[in-house]
Order: structure tokens, then C-alpha cells, then sequence
């Protein structure tokens, strides 16, 4: 099986353009990866996904092993095969997800044991068997597993916790094992303590991962304190390795976190929003269940070539959430990953062309607009 | 705007194949027009609808004109622009789902008044309303108002119902006017009364239409009753103009009623079963959610052409459908229209070779067999 690369393919700043080459296709970063909890993207079809623009999705270790089980989608052909996504997928460890979802968790040094939320059976997870589910799963970019509190925390916490999480780093860089054509990517801990990450990125430097991740934020800590810590932790990671945020996050997180050295994100706002009624656009925020769009004939975006803004009056979407119809979740789940492949492509043009810093005043100064005058 | 026609291609026994024109497209008979009742076929993207080889959609008068209203739809440009399908569109007059649905009605001579289901509002709908609002939501085939009892009734209740509905499709006839492009159809009424029926008939040929619904029947008789009413009622209507049986209904329902002469039919039966996880295929039903689904890597049907079919194994739409995700209602919603429409396609080729007969045997020959065996 063909081998997996990284190429920095242009520099603007501190952004970065570039492209990750897997067996199963390439990753133009930076990316957006959209979020495929259950092994599906919530209300898209896997060819809308890709229609977007998306070039790689991720799916939850910690669902996928809860139902319907890692040996049985093995079994099945694995996730690809399974959930019709024949493009690259990177999974989580499932440290994170268990830590918030699980029951009656107790960590250890060997891992997490925990009840499922959904019936109550008992599971484990540790380096592992995260390894082992994520390799059943057939997921081309693995996260190393780790743990991590929700800020704020204390510092001694913080620290016990990444130094654990470097230990289980270690571990599964041991037992991920060589696999021609994927990836293992750690995780950076630390907090928002500037040491604690120097010393989480030396440590995983050491054991060297195909990728990095920045692990620990947005957590609760807020944007300004998640940019105060993206001014110095993607600089202490390898640059000729991709550098991953996990769960970021609005396009204004998007947008500063690519700024400061990130090429790769996923959040499940854009399909969460879409559920709810609420559309991104580059003017900002639309709630399109005010009572303002009733009779707008106007397109969510007039320049937005997504067949939700191509077909459809703000009216006729507000019309389907106000009814409770699929097609409202359908239609603004597909606007919102569209907007932020859009904006994704955007970056990246404006990266190789040495104008991001144009790039980012025109997208706030959009944003700043708002939303067209109602009629 | 061109004007409209009904053409009879072929006969086999009382089946019939023809096309309707209309200046927004043909309609092949015998015809299966999904429900799009609050302007959107659930589940469903309307092009999506239409790669599943539907001709025509059906609208629904009395959800349309409480939501989002018909004043609305029509300053919006109509309902073919509001919900993004270019096709042609039928809509019922509103008389049946008033009568099931809505609250505090008050049947008169005139109409009846009614308060809303979904906010207590207070409306009217009679036959010049109802022609008013199909005009409104632009409508090619319009539906005469009416009024029918559910089966079973007493022949007095049966009768004085026809006859009050005999003189609303005079009303309807008079209030619709001429508007070449668009078609009027007149219901018979009479329940199981095949003097009623043909006394009905009578009426409606009087007035005249541009095409004539059997209704009043699938409200409750079973279909031994419907088959014994459909072996004469489509006998009664004139044979070059279409014969539309309303409300109709599981696949066996429609190839009974085709063979007795019917031409066009509407159920919102495999759309609703694809949200609550039943399948349709040509051996019959398959309740997704059943547990020997779990593990199978077959698709629902290994000859159906569908995306569910052809991109997904029975384990993951029993997979999908246990976890609650939207793509489970899209996936079956859709394998569920396109098995009904290749029925009907199978039935206009069978029709036009003159083997009907063989093709009705070999349909339920094919469901005697039932479901694969599980693995
Ligand atoms: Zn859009
Ligand atoms: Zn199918």
C-alpha cells in the first residue's frame, strides 16, 4: 500500500497551504473535516458531503464502538465501506468523548473503564484498545489516545493529566505498530500554560507521530484565551508535519486559528447549526426561524452556489423548520459545510497567493455588515 | 400556454397505458404520484424524487393553505418555484383532509368552516375557495372539492353525500373557468353502491372534466371491497379521459387497481414507511429494525438500483435507523419511491406487450416467496 505524506505547499505568515496524500485521496489543507458521529454525517448524503468540497471526514471512536461495534463494522468491510465514504477518515481516540459522555468512568493508569450512555454495558478503553478499535475501523488517520480536563483547571492537574497522556502517547505509538498508508498523529496537552505544552510537544516529538495535534482547547476557555495559546503551540510542533485543532469551531475560530499555524479542524456546528435553524453565511449568523424571512424570496446567500441557495427562498426554509420537514436539517446542514468549504478554498487561495492578511479584513469586515435588510 | 391531453398508448384487458401532457411536463400512466404534503416530499430532495422516475407530485390543499398559506405560496411565484420542482403538480381540493384533520368543522351547502390542527385558527374552504387556492398554489391538475364518508356508512349518509359533493363539482366546474395548461378533475362518489356510483358518474360526465378520481374508496373497506367497487366504478367514467384513484396504496392495491382500469394513484405509504424503518421490494416487506439485520452485508434488494441498494448493506440501514439518524428515513424513504415507480414502469411495458397478466403473476409469485433468508 502506497506510503502517506505531508507538502507545504505555501507559507503566508504563519498560515499554511498544503496537501496530505493518503492510498485513499488527498486532503488539500487547511482543511475542514466534517464530523460523521454515528457513520453519517447528520442529514447529508456522503456524496453531498463530498460535493462541498469536504476532502476527509471524522468519525467517533467512542460512538462507533458503542454501536454498532468496531469487530462488527470490521466484519462489515470496515467504516468506509460500511457508511459509503470512500475518501480518507480520520477517528478520535475516543478519550475526549468518553470523559463527557460516558458513565461511571474510573481512570487509571491503564485507562478508562465506563458504562455506555446509551444501555449501561460496561466497556474499556485504553491506548490499546483505542489503537486496536480505530485499526478495526479502518481509519487512515488514527489520534493517539489521552485525556484532558475542561478548563479551567488547575495547573497540577493539567500537568498530571498531559503527563499522563504522554505516557499513553507512547503507548500507542507502540502498539499502532507500521501501517504502511496511515497516519498516527499525538496529541498535544498542557492547557493554557505555555511550559506544560513545550514540554507535551517535546515529549511527542520524541516519540514521533505522523501528524500533531493541538489537544485541550476549546473546552470552555473561550476565543481569546484559545488564540493566546495557538500564538505559541503549533510553533513548538514539527513544521514539516500537518498540524490538526480538534473540535474548532465557528468561522471566526477557523479563520485565526489558520492564521496561527493550523491545517486541520473538524466541529460538528455546521450540521448541529443546521438541525436548529441556523445558517452561517459570510454575512454572520441567519436564524432563519424569525419571522423577518416568512416572505423573503431571497436565497440564504445570493453568491452561494449550494443547492439550498440555488433552489430555495429564505421563506421556503423558513416554511420547512417552522413544518419540522427533513428537508429544513437537509438544506441548511448542506448551506453550512458548503460555507465552510468555501471558506476552507478561500484560505487556501489566499494563502498561495500571499494575501491572507486581505483575506481575514474582508471576512470580518462582512461579517461586521450583518445579514441583508429584511424586505 | 399550450393546452393539455390525455393519450391512450395501449390497453391489456382494462389496464391501460397512456400519457397526460401538460406545458410542465408528461405524466406516464399508470402513473404513482408521491406525496408532498406540506411542500416537500419528507426525506426527500425533489430531484431526488424525480431520479426515482416520478412524473407528477401531489400538493395538499388544506397543509398548504394553513401553512405557509396559499396568498404566501402565490406571491412567492407559486408552488412548483416555493418547493423547487418543476414538474407537474396535482392538488387535492382540501374536502378530504378537512374532514379527517381539522377541528370544530361545520359542513353546509356552502362548504364548510373549520378550525386549524395545527393553531386553532378559524377557515373556510368551498368549492370556489378551493378552486381559489389551487389557482393560487398553481396547480396543473386541480381536484373538485367534494365531500365523502368513512365506510362503512348508511346508504341515506352515502347518498346525500354524492349528491351535495355532484353539486360542489358543478360549483367547482363554474368557479375554475378556463385556463388552458391547467386540468379539472371531478370526483364519483357513492361508496360501495354501485347504483350511487353510476348515478355519480352520470353527474360528472354532465358537468365534464378533464379527468375523473374514483373517491371515496381506501377510507377504511378493505381491498376485497375496493376491488369489488373498482370492477365497475372506472367502467362508469369515460375511457379517454384519466381515471385518478385517490389516497391508493400498498403495492398490491396498485396493481389491482391498474388492472381494473386505474391510471393514476397517490399514497403517502412509502414515504412514511421509510421514517419508520419498513421497506418495500419486490418480495415484500422488510422491517428494517428487526435484529437479524444487524450483521447482514446485503443491500434491502440486490436488484434494486437505488442509492440504498446500491451504496448501503442491510447493517447499516438497521444501523442508522437504531441510532435515530436523518440518512435513515432519507435512504429508505428513497429505496421506497423508486421500488414503487419501477413497479409502475414494469406495469406500462407489461401493458404495452400485452403480458399484464403474466407481470401480475409473476408480482406476487415474487412476494409468496418473502424476504431472503438471513445469513
Ligand atoms: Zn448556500
Ligand atoms: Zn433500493
Amino acid at each position: 500500500m502506497a506510503q502517506t505524506s505531508f507538502e507545504l505547499i505555501a507559507r503566508d505568515g504563519r498560515a499554511r497551504r498544503g496537501v496530505i496524500r493518503t492510498p485513499r485521496g488527498e486532503i488539500r489543507t487547511p482543511a475542514f473535516m466534517p464530523v460523521g458521529t454515528a457513520a453519517t454525517v447528520k442529514g447529508m448524503m456522503p456524496e453531498s458531503v463530498a460535493a462541498t468540497g469536504a476532502d476527509i471526514l471524522l468519525g467517533n471512536t467512542y460512538h462507533l464502538m458503542l454501536r454498532p461495534g468496531a469487530e462488527r463494522v470490521a466484519r462489515l468491510g470496515g467504516l468506509h465501506t460500511f457508511m459509503n465514504w470512500s475518501g480518507p477518515i480520520l477517528t478520535d481516540s475516543g478519550g475526549f468523548q468518553v470523559m463527557s459522555l460516558a458513565e461511571l468512568r474510573k481512570l487509571t493508569e491503564d485507562g478508562v473503564t465506563f458504562r455506555s450512555h446509551i444501555d449501561g454495558s460496561k466497556h474499556m478503553l485504553s491506548p490499546e484498545r483505542s489503537m486496536e478499535i480505530q485499526k478495526l475501523l479502518g481509519s487512515d488517520i488514527v489520534m493517539a489516545f489521552d485525556e484532558c480536563p475542561a478548563l479551567p483547571a488547575d495547573r497540577d492537574r493539567i500537568a498530571q493529566s498531559m503527563r499522563l497522556s504522554m505516557r499513553w502517547a507512547a503507548r500507542s505509538r507502540e502498539a499502532f505498530g507500521d501501517r504502511p498508508g496511515h497516519m498516527l498523529f499525538g496529541i498535544q496537552q498542557g492547557g493554557l500554560e505555555e511550559d506544560l505544552r513545550g514540554e507535551s510537544a517535546e515529549a511527542l516529538k520524541g516519540i514521533g507521530f505522523d501528524g500533531y495535534a493541538v489537544g485541550g482547547l476549546a473546552v470552555g476557555e473561550g476565543q481569546e484565551a484559545m488564540f493566546g495559546c495557538l500564538d505559541y503551540a503549533p510553533g513548538m510542533l514539527p513544521e514539516d508535519r500537518p498540524r490538526y485543532l480538534m473540535g474548532v469551531g465557528k468561522p471566526d475560530d477557523i479563520v485565526g486559528a489558520v492564521k496561527r499555524g493550523i491545517d486541520m479542524m473538524d466541529c460538528v456546528l455546521p450540521s448541529r447549526s443546521g438541525r436548529t435553524g441556523q445558517a452561517w453565511t459570510r454575512r454572520g449568523q441567519v436564524n432563519i426561524k424569525n419571522a423577518r424571512h416568512a416572505d423573503d424570496p431571497r436565497p440564504l446567500d445570493e453568491n452561494c452556489t449550494c443547492p439550498a441557495c440555488r433552489g430555495y427562498s429564505r421563506a421556503y426554509l423558513h416554511h420547512v423548520f417552522r413544518a419540522g420537514e427533513m428537508i429544513s436539517g437537509m438544506l441548511l446542514t448542506w448551506h453550512n459545510l458548503h460555507y465552510y468549504q468555501e471558506l476552507m478554498a478561500g484560505m487556501r487561495e489566499a494563502i498561495s497567493d500571499g494575501r491572507f492578511e486581505a483575506f481575514e479584513t474582508e471576512f470580518h469586515a462582512m461579517r461586521a455588515e450583518g445579514d441583508i435588510e429584511p424586505l
